[in-house]
């Protein structure tokens, strides 16, 4: 018998893969050599389903976007009410997961994810990007990622809670904190979701987030990915949009032309209390084929 | 302004977490000192939607489940076809993913995912468990896993390719292969999903699995995961049913009696050819509140 | 060859249709004699996905409720993109549609959707409603409606574009536009989907609706269906609920009592501008097994 | 108060509607006026989820497309289980279904399903076909169809209980049986899903159809709309496909070159049973919004 393995556990051709290729060995054995008291933090909120709850309120999300739904397809209570048990005496409880990610979810941003003109991240064809999914640059090309994970706590560093909606970090900023080293995760903390606390309303007024030029010295740090507790790395005017030029946009300094993926959404609470600004962070996107992205439970190891 | 912070970073309560209790810092932290080569391999078999490739074939899965479905709500089909760019020239693509995840993709269960009788692991009421979602032991209650993984490779001790499809491995096998400590997550390699690429159908006709011997000689050992390239943990009969009596299931020894959580479907043919016995295991299921497992990437840095 | 046809163009056991089995052939012979102009309205809101349209606004809906979302698996964008065509050229689009009816569109309520105790309509046990559907009083048991349409247009009858929001409608003012016939669809008019355009806020801010009375005088009339263009035929308060205690609910009087099938959220508007007090009302829900309800067109033969 | 209205109830602009335009409301009274005994039939097969029901089998439906999954967000069984019910008493079941309609459901298509070259029905660019829906040519323009039904009971003039997998209908069988008006709804049974009581591997043999100069026959007479209880109209080979050349192609012939709507997959063996030639056809797709098609519950009145 001859198998010709699929290898599914290899990572994509690596010029799919962008900056994600700083991640070498050596990065990972040096993030590990970072972590200090073991302490596991999830840097992700919960996926609340519109049908999973009956609660009024719900998880920070950017408005319009549809929201992930939940639904089991047998539980406990179809026991409670006759069900029989599978075999000697089995029961189980299943369920499903609809979900659209970019803007609902703690979730990773495949490079196929936005682009301008007619291609994606190093010149890969957008046309290649289809109804059955990205042939070119989707999130399953990520594998995982396991790096040194670098908090930038802004408010923090400022003396606030959080960032006011205008607010866009200027990379001067970002210097006085602390400077990358080749594939850290930098983390951006705005702390823009506890004002959800307050009001769904205020929280879908605009968002703080990076300046153009905060991306760019990043990218010029050469980063692996940018991960912020914000829903679009750059900030959002009251509509809900970006609103740079094509030349500033983060998503396009970012993703399109470093190829540097992008965490959005993260919940970072916790881990700014706790004050560590070197971390092990680890995400391991779905391995979704021709996916946009895919949403995660990003990992601090502190 | 008082915040009442929403702790989503923080794990749940202990006693809805089986024995991920037994991932202390420490067993992290010794976790991570044994990397080696910093090589990081994923776990994950691809998700493929039914609709997401014209392909013939697909994914390992169980027959008769329903498959993950992967559609674009925009993408680069519609700027060829000539859909307008949003703002200033930016194309976006966009996706949603539909899944069930036992049964059809690399996952974790979570502990209220099978019980019998009215009570669920550690006594919490399986009434609980209900359409919208499972408010005691869901796998939002997981958080995250960092340990030692510890690879049982059966067939390649045995000299075989996989495993035959009535084979039930036997706790003395096991021993003679390695002895997990406490938190270890054992990885348990069948080979079965190469039978897959030969024929589904041979892929359907039973599974091999662990007796249940060998899953109580792992709850004994105090691992904290018990993580196989099989969909059940245990085998499965050719009507793809797993047919202990109540006392020897597998999933009611390890996750309704001891806690131990489950992870099924594993691609494991990359890190069987490293034949490395032991590993950094990270894997973090989605946060989906009240699910009853999750799709997951599972990562074992060498 | 000896068939055990399946029956599926049989409609149900008559005791799970309720007053579906006043709609005798003499009901269905003598309504079809109204038709006047051949005229055929549709009288259904558009389904239009929250991912199927990049426009602000959308159709009405009670807020909160999980809205439609219409995918393409493959479309002329894929086309245009380079996709081959299948066969000798041959093209093709293919969709997806996930829908929660009760809120969202234009719909019918099954029998088992509401109730209060243990027991649906005729006696029927609840706990037959579960996670795989309703073996009781499911939407496949209503088949089709073919019956006289009786248009109460209750704001012309008054002079007003639309009723107020805290309007319930009494018996009395159905009784001077019109006296049902066994076996008639009463088709009720609010005018509310028109604040909609206005704005929906307002739309939010209550319904109006039929009064307890108004429900017992239908059911009295022996009415098949009660079919109207508000959300839930009773009316809602600001907080989007029905307020009447469990004696004067419309669902229970109507659906739960008297086993009378509900439809809402109709458009009536053109029907309205036609001024016809009777016309052909036909509507078939989709044969969902176990089916809470079923979007559907219902069409008016004028 | 000015209102633009929606104008929901009218529909589409003509030339989307292919030979709908021959429904005039003379066609519509005539047809009504051909009912006998007011019996009405449903036409439609269940729609019975991957998730609605353990039983090992299902209903008809092609190999490897998505089946429809139906789920319940609240059910009885979450009230046996504890829940409590809704203000003063209210219990209440609520579901939402997940539906890919070609090949797995009785289902109407629309004029934007099938096309060669770069242009749909009648010239409309086949680029506006995209991922949110047909801006031209989708399901919504149908309306409702309201016509003489004409059945074309193959095997029954043939004396069988079935037509062959290979078998395709020539023109002059039709001749034989029928000659359509403008405007009618041609029935074809073939009794094909009768085999898939006996064996889902003997349906998924192949499929006997239309032959492409029935086809042509039909679309010479002005039919409104073809309707098969076949999968494709047209046959299918054993590997599920069509084979005829584009020329020949059942559905380039009616949908594409004449804007003859499909319906496919209907269950006709009550209405065969009746031996009824003649009866009134009514079904009415949901409305969706550039959708490729809709499932539907098509009544025949008797």
């Amino acid at each position: 018998m001859v198998h010709e393995p699929n290898n599914w556990g290899r990572f994509g051709p690596d010029d799919q893969r962008g900056t994600l290729n700083l991640l070498t060995p050596d990065v990972v054995l040096d993030a590990l050599r970072g972590a200090r008291t073991g302490q596991v933090l999830s840097l992700a909120m919960p996926i609340r389903g519109a049908t999973s709850s009956p609660a009024p309120t719900t998880v920070p999300h950017l408005r319009g976007r549809p929201l992930p739904q939940h639904f089991m397809s047998v539980d406990g209570g179809d026991y409670a009410a006759g069900a029989r048990p599978v075999g000697a005496g089995l029961r189980v409880a299943d369920d499903a997961l609809i979900v659209t990610c970019h803007g609902t979810t703690t979730h990773m941003d495949a490079l196929c994810h936005m682009w301008s003109g007619d291609e994606l991240y190093n010149g890969h064809p957008a046309a290649r990007v289809r109804s059955y999914g990205a042939t070119r640059c989707g999130i399953e090309q990520v594998g995982g990622v396991v790096a040194r994970g670098l908090l930038f706590d802004v408010p923090r560093h400022l003396g606030l809670d959080h960032l006011l909606a205008g607010f866009r970090i200027p990379a001067e900023l970002l210097e006085e904190i602390a400077t990358p080293r080749p594939g850290d995760v930098a983390v951006i903390r705005t702390g823009w979701p506890l004002v959800w606390q307050r009001s769904p309303e205020e929280y879908w007024s605009g968002q703080p987030g990076l300046s153009a030029d905060a991306g760019r010295w990043l990218a010029a740090h050469d980063v692996s990915v940018v991960a912020c507790d914000n829903a679009a790395v750059g900030g959002l005017n009251p509509r809900g949009l970006a609103d740079e030029d094509l030349a500033d946009d983060l998503h396009l300094i970012l993703l399109h032309r470093h190829g540097v993926h992008l965490v959005e959404m993260l919940w970072l609470e916790e881990l700014g209390a706790e004050a560590r600004a070197e971390f092990v962070f680890v995400a391991a996107p779905l391995r979704i084929e021709g996916g946009t992205g895919s949403p995660i439970t990003p990992l601090a190891i502190l």
